[in-house]
């Protein structure tokens, strides 16, 4: 069973392995509300699974170390778990769907496990590591479901109850459950008057259902830029402690998650994959009630592969009026780009890309159509710039 | 003049307003040493500019903070500079060149200041400063050659021998020369067995050759996208600063440069400016002599622009030998690009784009193009797939 005193024992464990990680002030996240980020994207491996998956293996009997471990992750867990068992001196196998991205593989390996690719997706990979752990003995760590891995991610919720005495809220993200548990079960137990609000994907929102209908609920399927949280079924020791300790869930969608990881970036210059963005975008969307609170969003880890990033910062840029494209119909006689470039530019509105090209389609044949991509400061200042070209006569299509 | 004791004093005004920030461990800078980052990107204002900024401005007499301040600057001591008057409850004037970025000029006036847009560049701006100072009787805060400002930088040098006791060396961007000026004298005053290493961009090495040749000089044209960097003459003060505490100066490329920023986003997770990634690119590259050692780098700032950002990540990208391109001639005939595909996923690169066109003019009439871009893990595996294509009888262009 849980308890406090495990937590603390496995605070006590993970002293010496894991970085007790900053919570910085992030006023501009959600004006309204006072808001620090308590940053595990900068914990050892770039998540919080370490703690988890260590204290998990530090309690593995002699004989069971002796034999070594076995997970199933393309992600977060797989490199906690590689690490936690490298510096316990112990193997680690991990299984992983053959198209997992090169980097997550790469990094895997680096932390010193053994890499098993199995043909197929998740759900492949993980019958192939219960199929390895019976025939070899390995102790199967499971990602979440456990209640020494709840009892390593609890440690976040006795850092976070020192670092602001004074905190009103958390903001966790949900995947499978296992962080939200171990940090409620942890702030309830020593303070109950904190509210701990649970943040899913729109397009996986295994724990916002079950514990809505009361019952745990298998999704058929998940879509969400969030991948460390694309689980479709929470754990059974999860969802009793969500259903227990948690006070509200709420969900964000993928566009919501692109500008607050985009706002992480910027204001704050964290890199978060978005997982660990969920919370900041519950938070910037008015997703839970926080206003004049003082609450902390916890950005559980920063491993979003590179290329990923720049798409998101696009669609980011897009999502908060900080970029717009307009499609210009213009009668093709001189002057008319020029007419264009002044009413953007004296409006303050910076240029990025300009395609003019004559008669397609759909234009008048003496017309001509111009795509310009505009860097903006918000909504307001894209509507200003639209209606200024307007009354000057041209059409926007 | 400057002292330890100044430097103390400024710690001390200082601890209410910044942050201490974390400094952080980052085994994969470059393995051969024990690196360290000290987070000033993470600093508030995103760089360390506030800390000599506020040190200044507090120390104003009565009559001079109710006239107000101002600064010419299009980045990071704008920033300081306005929050700094802000929290000192006085008034703020920033001269820009009316080419600022837009998110800079937002940012100024965010943290309270009033900005005034001057037509021109750098130079023109920085001429109606101190035009504006002179008629106003504003005092004007220096960004980098003024005793108090280098005494609120070498705060961060007091940081440092507490952070890390055994340090043996610290890596300092340059630009003007304040950050380091107060680092260098700071740790130096305490621990001379410390060594300070420089670090400029190679186009933009002022302090370089000035501190070569023995004298101040001044460049005709500064390029790099550190821009935070970019500055053409070295301050008197930190000119002599540099020439006595600084053990050397060393440039490094904007490729190198991209490459640092990259690893920082991916290894760290934490988001860098130009300038602030200059000295892990010097530990990475070995401009510096730091095998075996305690190093710290001192990522001094986070402000970079999300589009250059994502242009760096692209570059990066390339200069690791994690993307590639390839320009392929085939025969036109079918099967060709199933066996090219065959041979990029056999030896586990990852397509992200395919352009596929036939007989244009460089290539045979009966030939077509493919130009391919890969996801690959380094120069090797490149060179592995290239050769594997070549032994196929593909030719490569």
């Amino acid at each position: 069973m849980l308890t406090l005193d495990k937590i603390y024992h496995a605070k006590y464990v993970l002293k010496q392995v894991i970085r007790e990680t900053d919570l910085i002030h992030a006023p501009n996240i959600n004006p309204e509300a006072n808001v620090y980020l308590k940053t595990e994207n900068l914990q050892i491996t770039g998540s919080f699974k370490v703690r988890g998956a260590y204290y998990r293996i530090s309690q593995l009997s002699d004989e069971e170390k002796a034999r070594g471990v076995i997970a199933c992750s393309a992600g977060n867990h797989a490199q906690g778990v590689a690490l936690a068992a490298t510096k316990n001196g112990i193997k680690s196998l991990i299984c992983l769907p053959d198209g997992a991205p090169i980097s997550k593989v790469e990094a895997t390996k680096n932390y010193g496990a053994d890499v098993c690719l199995v043909e197929g997706v998740y759900d492949d990979a993980y019958a192939k590591a219960l199929e390895l752990r019976d025939e070899k003995g390995y102790t199967f760590i499971h990602p979440f479901d456990d209640e020494d891995v709840i009892a390593g991610q609890g440690t976040i919720g006795l850092e976070l109850v020192e670092q602001l005495p004074n905190l009103d809220a958390v903001v966790v993200p949900i995947g499978g459950g296992g962080l939200i548990s171990g940090v409620a079960f942890a702030i309830k137990s020593l303070n109950p008057k904190v509210k701990i609000y649970g943040v899913q994907a729109t397009g996986a929102p295994s724990m916002f259902n079950s514990v809505h209908d009361g019952h745990i609920e298998r999704l058929e399927s998940v879509s969400t830029i969030a991948d460390g949280i694309a689980v479709k079924e929470p754990g059974t020791n999860t969802f009793e402690y969500c259903s227990k300790y948690v006070d509200e869930i709420v969900t964000v969608t993928d566009d919501e998650i692109s500008a607050a990881i985009l706002a992480l970036m910027e204001q704050q210059k964290l890199v978060s994959e978005g997982a660990g963005a969920v919370s900041a975008a519950a938070v910037m969307f008015n997703k839970v009630p926080v206003k004049g609170k003082n609450v902390v969003c916890l950005i559980s880890g920063g491993n979003i592969d590179v290329t990923i990033l720049s798409r998101v910062i696009k669609r980011g840029l897009l999502m908060s009026g900080r970029s717009c494209s307009l499609n210009i119909e213009l009668v093709d006689k001189p002057g008319q780009l020029k007419k264009v470039s002044e009413i953007i530019a004296s409006l303050g509105g910076n240029v990025t890309s300009i395609h003019h090209e004559r008669a397609n389609e759909g234009s008048d044949v003496i017309g001509c159509y111009l795509r310009i991509v505009l860097e903006t400061r918000n909504y307001q200042h894209i509507e200003q710039i639209k209606q200024a070209l307007k009354d000057s006569g041209l059409k926007l299509v």
